[in-house]
C-alpha cells in the first residue's frame, strides 16, 4: 500500500506493507486526510520527526472487535494513551504521560491507505456530514478546546488574532457559542470566510489595539504574534495560547506580571462537540478546503500546503 | 531634609526640600524603608527610573484633612490611581491605566524624611505590629495576592520556586492558609526561614523534579527560574510568575501548549490580609530583616542589599 514518509525535511511516496490490526485495534481504509501546519512544522524538524505523517483523517473501519464499526465511516483521536495511570483514568487522557500521538510522536500516521488505531479513539461520523467536512473534526475539537479550558461570561468580546486555518475554526466556533469575536489577520479573503459566519473582522495594516480585550486568542502561529496578544490584551485578562512554536521564543514577561494577565496553553480537544457542530452545519468548513490531491502526489500536496494564504490541502 | 536619589545606576543621598501636602493627601514622616529587589533593578535601569526609589515604608502621619490620622503610624498602597476611571470604579485602581507608583512610576518614592501619599491609600498599622515587621506589608500583600487570583483547592501541594524575600514570605503565606508548601531555592540559610515556619523545603542541586506539582510558584527573580517552572508543573497544572524579569526572555512556549498550563501574572495586592498576617505573628519576618541602616547611608545599604544572599536591609 502507498504510505507518506517524511524523512530530513523530504516528503516521500513509499510502497509499504499493510499494518496488522493489534486487540482492541480496528484497521481503517484512509477516506481523505488533511495536512496541518503541525505536519509542516514536523517537516521543519520539529520533535525530530522521521515517520509516516497526518493526523487530521477520515477513514472506513475494515476490520474490527466492535462489528457495530464495520463498514462506518469514522475519526479518530489522535492521543494513545495507556489507558490504565492516573491521567487516564481522571478521563485526561490526552495527557497520559505514556501517551504516543498520531503520526506526530512515535506512532505512524493516517497518511498511508490503511492504518490502525484504538477502537476506544475512534468516532463514527453522523452520515449528514460529507467526508471532506469531517477531516476537520480534530482542529474543529482544538478550537472547541478553549470553551472546556476557561469560562467565557456570555457574549463578551474575544479577539482572534490569526487568519490561517485554527484561528479561522476558533472565530467561527466562538461566534457559533454566542461571543462577540473580533478577528485579526493579515489575509483579505481568509478573514472573508470568518466574516461571512458573522465574525467582524479587521485587516492587520500597522499596530493592534493595546489593553483593548479581556479574551484574547493567539492563533497567529508566529513569535510576533505572542507579543502583540499580550500587549492587547487588558489587565488581569486572559490569552489563551494556541500556536505550537518551534524553539524558544523571546518574550518579554514584564507586562504579563505587572497586568496581572493569565496566559492558556490549549492543545487537543474533544471530537464530541467538533463533530456536533459539523452536523449542525454551524462551521463554514468547505471554504477553507484549498485543495485536493490524491495520496500519491503528497510531495506536491505539502509544497502547496506550505504557501503562504494556502488554507487546507486535503489528501485523498 | 535627606532623600535618597538614584540616576544613572547611581545611588546618592541630596538635601532637597520638604514636599507639600496637596488636598487629599498626607505628609508622612518616615520610620523605617524596606529595600526591594525591584529597587535594586530599578537601580540596574529597569523603567529608566531615575529620582527617589522605594516603596515598602512605615511612616507616621504629620498632617492630613483625615484629623484622626495624624500620630498614627501607616503604611501606604503605591498605586496612586485617578479614582474615576472604569477600573478605579470596578475596585481595581491596581490596574488604573493613569496611574503612577510610588518610587516606581512617576511618583517620588519613600525613601526621604518626609513623603506625601493619597490619604485613602494609607492603613494604620495595629498598635501590635512593630514598625520593622510592618514594613512588610507591601511585598506580603504581593505575596497574599496570589491567594486572591487563583482558588488552590484546600490542602493541595504547591512548589514554591526561589528562597529569596519573595519566595519566603509566599512559602509562609501559603503555609499558613494550610497549603501543603515544598520550597526550593539555592540558599540553605534562607530556606531554614521557611522551614521553622514548618514549610518542607529542597536545597536545589542539579535537576528540579519534572511534571510533579499541580500547583507552583515562579519566584526565582531569574529566566532559568521560568523554564524550571515550567519543566515542574504537570500537565492542565498552574504556574504562578512572580518574578518582574527585565527585558526579553527566552521561552519554550511549546511545553505550555501541548501541557495546556494556566500561567498566571501577578503584582501587588491588598494590604488588608497581609496585616491581619502581621497582627497574628502568623509570618516571621523578623528572620528576614538582614541589616538596618541610615538613610544617610542608603548607598552602602544598597550595595549590601545587591550581595547575594542577602534578605531585607532596612533603612531608619
Amino acid at each position: 500500500m502507498l504510505a507518506v514518509h517524511l524523512a530530513n525535511r523530504r516528503v516521500e511516496v513509499k510502497n509499504i506493507a499493510r499494518p496488522r490490526r493489534a486487540d482492541g485495534f480496528a484497521l481503517i481504509r484512509l477516506l481523505c486526510g488533511g495536512i496541518c501546519n503541525t505536519d509542516l512544522e514536523l517537516q521543519r524538524g520539529y520533535y525530530e520527526f522521521s515517520g509516516i505523517p497526518g493526523h487530521e483523517f477520515v477513514g472506513e473501519v475494515v476490520e474490527a472487535e466492535d462489528r457495530s464499526l464495520i463498514g462506518r465511516r469514522v475519526v479518530g483521536e489522535i492521543n494513545l494513551n495507556c489507558n490504565c495511570c492516573s491521567w487516564c483514568r481522571k478521563g485526561m487522557g490526552r495527557h497520559c504521560p505514556k501517551r504516543s500521538v498520531l503520526g506526530i510522536v512515535k506512532y505512524p500516521g493516517a497518511f498511508r491507505e490503511f492504518l490502525t488505531l484504538p477502537e476506544r479513539n475512534l468516532h463514527v461520523i453522523p452520515d449528514s456530514v460529507p467526508t471532506e467536512y469531517a477531516v476537520f473534526t480534530e482542529p474543529l475539537a482544538a478550537a472547541c478546546e478553549i470553551l472546556d479550558q476557561v469560562n467565557i461570561p456570555c457574549s463578551s468580546q474575544v479577539a482572534v488574532l490569526g487568519d490561517g486555518k485554527l484561528g479561522l475554526l476558533i472565530a467561527q466556533v466562538l461566534n457559533a457559542y454566542g461571543f462577540r469575536v473580533h478577528q485579526f489577520g493579515h489575509h483579505k479573503e481568509k478573514l472573508r470566510i470568518a466574516s461571512r459566519a458573522g465574525v467582524s473582522t479587521e485587516l492587520v495594516r500597522e499596530r493592534i489595539p493595546a489593553s483593548a480585550y479581556d479574551w484574547v486568542v493567539e492563533a497567529t502561529g508566529s513569535p510576533k504574534g505572542l507579543t502583540d496578544a499580550v500587549r492587547m490584551t487588558r489587565p488581569q485578562g486572559t490569552l489563551i495560547l494556541k500556536s505550537t512554536l518551534h524553539g524558544k521564543v523571546g518574550m518579554d514577561t514584564a507586562p504579563v506580571i505587572v497586568n496581572e494577565i493569565t496566559l492558556v496553553g490549549s492543545r487537543c480537544g474533544r471530537f464530541e462537540p467538533a463533530l456536533e457542530l459539523l452536523r449542525n452545519r454551524t462551521i463554514n468548513v468547505a471554504d477553507m478546503i484549498a485543495d485536493r490531491s490524491p495520496l500519491a502526489n503528497a510531495p506536491a500536496a505539502f509544497r502547496h500546503a506550505a504557501r503562504s494564504g494556502v488554507l487546507k490541502v486535503l489528501l485523498t
